[in-house]
């Protein structure tokens, strides 16, 4: 041992929890600029962000990280399995090896050809024609290529991208799991789209004045554990949840102001979000054993509290008279039933983030296939927007008017964001799969929702989840709580009990 | 000439150009601390902030600065005073010179001690007893003289102090403006409250609902020249102006639901600061020639707007119909020039923040006075109270009843910012002499005011002002614009103008 093992792990620690306060300052600027940010200040703040990015970066690839953390592999210090050390030397050396791997002129050609691609599909989307955005989507696709050759990848390319949002995730396990639930669950959407039962949507679409929307949204936020000394509630464009690190977690949505569901759902969601966000050990902030395990975990979290819990009919029973004694007008003749129905309406539906959660996997999984293709060079980019319509009629039995409501929709690919469509429906999975855990341990979950009571869930979660921070990868963590590997069974058993008997099937 | 010089200049002004978007980063951080913050993320944010401020003092200070600028004098690359370049290099080389000297351990004792000096004002305040803050501001001042020593001063250490506020204002020259002024204000306060004349202020003390107060505080920055396009008004505590660079200028108030004046003229007051801001010239954004002169010009540009364009006679033959029409019920029985009386109030009182502009800088010249003498070693920081208590007896009739409404109201001492007060008389003085050159040069503003008219004030200033950034000094600033150097006549004549009338003396 050349050094005080202690003294360089102290060292590496400082030097990533400094380079994390500058993540979190691009936090504050990012949730800044898509909440308050006045319009002419773009330009300049996309300057602050860019200089920042780059900082964090190269504090992040300096050759002193990879000499600090290669004296710790070769003394051991990381010896014990899933000890806070194995966890921040594991995490912060797979992260050191994977970046240093990418050129820095690649890092700039990624960040200037995104931001031109993502103008690119704003326009494209505006005239719904997907042939102007063709050229920047190849270029992209190139660069993307480029990125996974330098940072390398078990089987394929796309493993590589897939491991950016999802760490430990290949082609091999996740699409078997998402094969697995295809079958499955393309039966399901038959059957419940052929019962010709529908809910009286109409009773979520009246009047709902924005401001008790806001108050019932963050009461609801509060009451399953989100922490507003902790975090905010503000308005944006496209709703997102952010963490400045400990003690300040920023939740936002939108409101519209003659639908229920799309702010109080997306506050839920967002909320679960920044439960986890607020559930992170502070005692680790800023190294990965503080930090959340992936996209898919994340997503977990969102879901679980925004569906399984926020769209359960014991949820209901106990804030159904708190809306409707907010929502006096819009409520006062509507049945609970009838509410709990109409919140868990099911039909197919062109745009992903509309979609309701028996269909929203399918939505997914034509992302998933189409971009997995594409990557592969199984599909040519001219070819995307057939694709993708063949397979919204083949799984939905509707097909897209234009591109606009087609292959266009989503901000992903233009973005860069190659891979991270799937860690959608692996956060879906997760969520079924802890529930019934937690169902298990804590016993009658239906009962406390059913009094208003969510604090035994947000502990549970807290104690089993948030509080490990990146100790388990995201395989790992599946089987470490449920005791079995990840598999889709969970969440078709959740959809068939909870849909069979509304549908009647 | 060992490079070419057009290279080391422009490698200059991207290492300046990084570090202000270092230190707009911090501005960001600094502004959402004190808007929406919430509670539980003060720790976080010291932490962001500090690491921030460190990496910006460290970069600025960095020998390879004092290299460029060194090979640019050497090379007379600032030949031509005035102009872009000599601008740029004089005052970076200022600056440089001025922080390079400071050493880090005393950049870290001062900024760990006001930290904790703050806290034990914040206490003190609220016992209201002085004796708690005294050893923490003997330590404020034994650090300060250290910075003065440091950094070195013209002819005493609280010039060194000035000149970080007021570059170039000494104790000499702006001390005798000030003897200058306290002898005839003295005489004309003693003038104005001896007239036995009140207005009946109970009509600015009315129902005034906060979103109608938002409504016309916004409608008058616009109108004066804020583009709400690169800014934005929110609600803080203790009210200021902040930029993060081109584009995006935030001027912040609070409302006081039964008073008019605060929330009003606070707005004008900030929005003057973000006009300023908003001026300056993009293509200079990050170097001093796009910067600001002065604390004391930046205020020069509020108090015009908020007092002599604000609480004038024609701009509210303009505005008071249409206060009237959004504060229908509080207004609709009072006439013009009972309510630009109102707002014209002068009285004497203790809290400097609530001051009208009349007794307003006597207000500072108590405590320029005060911190001189106990910078100097003349005033034992024991006697603080006694004297504080005494000048305003002296120069108001009025005696506190406590230090919390006498030494303790204000946060600057505790802060370390000794030498700052002065600025804002300075402002004063700046502003009236300014106004009456526009007065001279653009012809009626009165006419123009009583037609809504204030975009002809606004170009004045931002041609003769704002878009010089910091070419010329604040001492040259005034006599390049005005022909004179500055005195305390203009704010005199301006005063006794205004308040003769009023006041029938």
């Amino acid at each position: 041992m050349s050094e005080n093992p202690d003294k360089v792990y102290e060292e590496l620690l400082n030097r990533v929890k400094e380079i994390d306060l500058i993540y979190s300052s691009l936090a504050v600027l990012d949730w800044d600029q898509k909440t308050y940010m006045p319009r002419k200040g773009a330009e300049r703040r996309a300057k602050m962000i860019s200089y920042l990015s780059g900082l964090g970066h190269e504090k992040f690839v300096d050759p002193k990280i990879g000499e600090l953390l290669e004296t710790l592999k070769s003394d051991n210090y990381d010896k014990e399995e899933y000890s806070d050390e194995e966890t921040n030397i594991r995490e912060l050396d797979r992260q050191y090896q994977k970046y240093k791997k990418v050129p820095n002129s690649l890092v700039r050609e990624l960040s200037e050809t995104t931001t031109l691609a993502d103008q690119a599909w704003v326009e494209a989307r505006k005239k719904s024609d997907f042939s102007e955005f063709k050229p920047w989507l190849e270029k992209v696709i190139k660069l993307k290529h480029d990125y996974a050759e330098a940072v390398g990848y078990p089987k394929e390319p796309y493993d590589a991208l897939l491991d950016d949002f999802e760490p430990g995730a290949t082609v091999e396990t996740t699409g078997q799991v998402l094969d697995n639930l295809r079958t499955d669950l393309v039966k399901f959407v038959e059957k419940v789209l052929g019962s010709g039962k529908h809910p009286d949507t109409s009773i979520v679409e009246r009047e709902y004045p924005v401001d008790k929307q806001e108050l019932l949204g963050k009461l609801a936020a509060k009451t399953i554990g989100f922490d507003f000394d902790s975090g905010r509630l503000d308005v944006t464009t496209h709703p997102f949840c952010t963490g400045f690190g400990p003690g300040d977690t920023r939740i936002t949505t939108r409101f519209d102001p003659k639908h229920f569901n799309n702010a109080f759902f997306g506050i839920l969601h967002e909320a679960g979000h920044g439960i986890y966000d607020q559930g992170l050990d502070p005692k680790h902030a800023g190294t990965p054993r503080g930090e959340s395990v992936s996209l898919g975990i994340h997503e977990s979290q969102s879901r679980m509290w925004e569906n399984l819990v926020g769209r359960s009919r014991p949820f209901w029973e106990y804030f159904f008279p708190i809306a409707q004694g907010i929502f006096h007008e819009a409520l006062r003749d509507v049945q609970l039933d009838d509410f709990h129905f109409a919140v868990n309406d099911v039909r197919p539906s062109f745009i992903r983030v509309e979609a309701d959660e028996v269909t929203y996997n399918l939505h997914i999984l034509v992302r998933f296939e189409i971009e997995h293709a594409f990557f592969k060079g199984d599909l040519k980019v001219d070819d995307i927007p057939a694709a993708w319509n063949e397979k919204y009629n083949h799984y939905l039995g509707i097909t897209p008017a234009n591109d606009a409501e087609g292959c266009l929709q989503d901000v992903h690919w233009s973005n860069g964001l190659i891979g991270y469509f799937p860690t959608y429906t692996l956060g879906n999975l997760y969520a079924s799969q802890f529930f019934v855990k937690a169902q298990e341990e804590i016993g009658n979950l239906d009962e406390l929702f059913r009094n208003g009571s969510f604090i035994e869930l947000r502990d549970w979660l807290l104690k089993n989840i948030h509080s490990h921070g990146q100790r388990y990868r995201a395989e790992k963590l599946v089987e470490v709580v449920t005791g079995e590997p990840l598999s889709h069974q969970p969440m078709m058993d959740y959809l068939r009990n909870k849909f069979g008997p509304l549908y009647g099937i």
